[in-house]
């Protein structure tokens, strides 16, 4: 796992690195470990902050603790952004934009009322401590899944566009059918049924009425409940396809772009590019 | 891709049938990428002509909007018959129907109220402007399902009998068991709630009382959530099947019939055998 | 097709056997589809026998059409019992109880009011005049789902034994947990309402109000929604395996047990025994 | 299936073992259908307890039925302790764990009302009479489904990840987009009704109102509706994998464990160990 030189003495930066953004040594676990514990609370403040009795009672506490949460978080990608060798690279990278949209929300919310709530885009930040368990595991399984929808993407893609554009057709004629009344007040708002229905949600807030409308309901449902066969089809079809030889994966981390999920064959970042 | 002799200088038809039929040329996707967001903008201002509030204020305005593409597309339509060579068989083809569709419903409307939101079925037109992306990729992706679907089609239509079969046997005897009440007032009221049930889109606008009801309600969506598994069984074992050498396609279009999608070593049009 | 010996001159009862049982004549097709005719608009007259306004205006002459076509079905059943060779055979197998469940509900009708519309059943029917459209291609699909299914009944049957168990156990945690209020009243209530939403129904009519019961319901949604992979899973490997030499079937009917999809190549019926 | 030496004359423990324990006897198959009619029939008692207007007329009755039933099943585990060799590991085996919850709940109503009806737990003990029907082969299955659900595990862990992370994020902006209102009075509020929606239930007790929120909702019922593909085809392409010339299994349950499903060449528990 020797990553980069181990220059004798490590430099704080080069320690404080090891720490923050790989995994591989205890203090890393265990720094990984509390991140863990540290997202999942603050997500769950920010939560029970929306529940109105709660918030009646404990609110300022919850509020508090919300923003010690984003104090701490903010401190932490301060860090990230120092230790890190390239820190344009990491602001920029995927990872970077999440770790900054974890703090930007709550400090927003001084300016625009209500924005705060926003912050739950932190349970993104979980992809990042994944690595504490099993990583390769399943940064691997996780890849197989992306890539069999990648394969997939194309043919996802003229299945979509066929279903929209069933919906638009469909939701117009009922819109037509239904003479604008029992909910169908729009063409908009007769889609927005096409879609529940086709998905097969049925809320029931909207539903038709005359004969007509019911028997085209009919068809719908029918052609939902069959054609859900296609897309599982396509993704059945690529996963069920023999593989050539599947890599195994290491815990190392791109200290670029922190990207994970390195072969373990790999000398260089699939991502960026940088020398692992 | 030279579909016809160069005869130099190119007559003015042929210039425009390869702009307006092709996409292989600048213009032609010019022309293409135009027509792609004038349909887009049409559908649009129809859908939005159909929401009460906005009628009310913009409603003359997106009705003179409407006019101006149905008369854009009517003039389209016109020029697309005086330069395709056979104009007979274009009218008659499929996209030459859409075509015709994508304009009649706004004619119609001067005698017919609320027809013209029948408009909406330029929305298939869209299926014409897929050229414009990567065209062989799509028609390739399509044709792969629409060829599976086939394959499967008289598997599906057993499984389509099959539940017509017990959505009409069990919708008829919950209408006997429910004693006409709760909603289950007519027989093909009762087929429309097995349907609404069986493909599990469950709306609740009708569902049973009576617990020989709900039992019989119960066997029939344990029935619905089992038997999905069959057209997904017969699509997914259809896809997964390996394909002898999938052909690769080319961009051109038949001058003739419109048919994409022909394979990269096609010398003939699938669909009317016109030389290509 | 020479499925007996041709005495010339042949016996009415042998040519009406012909005509009534088989499809491989002019008259034996025409006779079928007039019988596929008949069937679906005694249904038919049925169902909207059932709607109340059309009931009050032609009820009487739906009730009488009904007659006639119970009439028709009584005859045609008699005369299949004198035709056949073994008439309780015949009498016995499927199809004969399937023909005579189709004149029996009217008839009793006139003892126990309502019981006419269980005449429904007729559309079981259908089954048989299936023949008259390519009857070998469509015995070939359906007997493939019907094979698969089979090969899969263990794994279903165990599937629906654990999916049996989860509704029992979790509906009657959430009797205890909502506490007989918001729609629990019962056991056997909570269980229905687990089924609704084990199978992605979700009518509505009940619906979880408190935290703990929501939290119940959304682990169960996940787990019906995660299951059902389970019997598609099943279906779908088992539709994938490469069958052996797909055998062809021929149009004959046994003239015993009327069992059709003999083999192309088969001497005696796979049902009976009985020589072809 | 001589599973121990046979010492004559037998031991009444041994005895009484191979008929509880084992299915292999006469003696055996009758106790193993007796129990299982006794567990259907005191889980139904449980259940119409419930229902207020029959425990209304038949309540003590009922009642008395269950502290029988309870009363038999504690019998019958205190005679398993006996006769089992190993006490302790029997007790804390799965299956000994459910036999003793099978009895606790009624016996805990005394002290807690209403916490009798958990006794439905006893449903869990079908497991184990399954043994009286073909135990080998539905053991077989079971087996087969476990096995490629736990292959996918790391699969369907992510996967279920990536829909919690989804609900949560949406759920979120859906409190803030329908302003705490419609029904989005929370954050966990608005989780639960993504979950509702993502899975395709759609009870209907919560629903979107304004514009943007149920344009949010289209696409999240289109990504539910899409993304059931995976586990679907994660599953499939599991069990479509060729398996390894599959075991048969014998009807044997190991007398310290009572697990099952030993191959038919097994000379050992797969489970605990013990020599079989």
């Amino acid at each position: 796992m020797d990553i980069r030189p181990q220059n004798n003495p490590m430099h704080w930066k080069q320690r404080a690195y090891r720490i923050i953004f790989e995994s591989d040594t205890p203090a890393g676990q265990a720094f990984d470990t509390v991140l863990l514990v540290a997202i999942v609370l603050s997500v769950l403040t920010v939560m029970l902050e929306s529940v109105a009795h709660i918030a009646a009672q404990h609110g300022q506490f919850l509020r508090a603790v919300e923003w010690v949460f984003t104090g701490l978080f903010l401190v932490e990608y301060i860090i990230r952004l120092v230790v890190v060798r390239r820190p344009l690279a990491y602001a920029l990278s995927l990872l970077g934009i999440i770790d900054l949209l974890a703090v930007l929300p709550t400090l927003a919310s001084l300016a625009m009322i209500g924005s705060h709530y926003l912050v739950v885009i932190r349970t993104l930040r979980l992809l990042r401590v994944f690595r504490i368990f099993k990583l390769g595991r399943f940064v691997g399984e996780g890849e197989f899944i992306v890539d069999a929808l990648k394969a997939s993407r194309f043919k996802i893609l003229v299945f979509l566009t066929a279903v929209l554009t069933i919906v638009i057709v469909i939701g117009t004629f009922m819109y037509v059918v239904e003479g604008g009344k029992n909910g169908f007040t729009s063409i908009p708002q007769s889609i927005y049924w096409a879609i529940v229905t086709l998905t097969t949600v049925g809320y029931g807030d909207i539903s038709p009425v005359t004969v007509l409308g019911r028997t085209m309901a009919s068809i719908l449902m029918i052609l939902g409940y069959a054609i859900i066969a296609v897309p599982t089809g396509i993704v059945s079809a690529q996963m069920a396809r023999p593989t050539t030889d599947a890599p195994t994966f290491k815990q190392a981390t791109c200290h670029i772009c922190q990207a994970n999920g390195h072969r373990d064959d790999a000398e260089f970042c699939w991502n960026c590019g940088e020398k692992l």
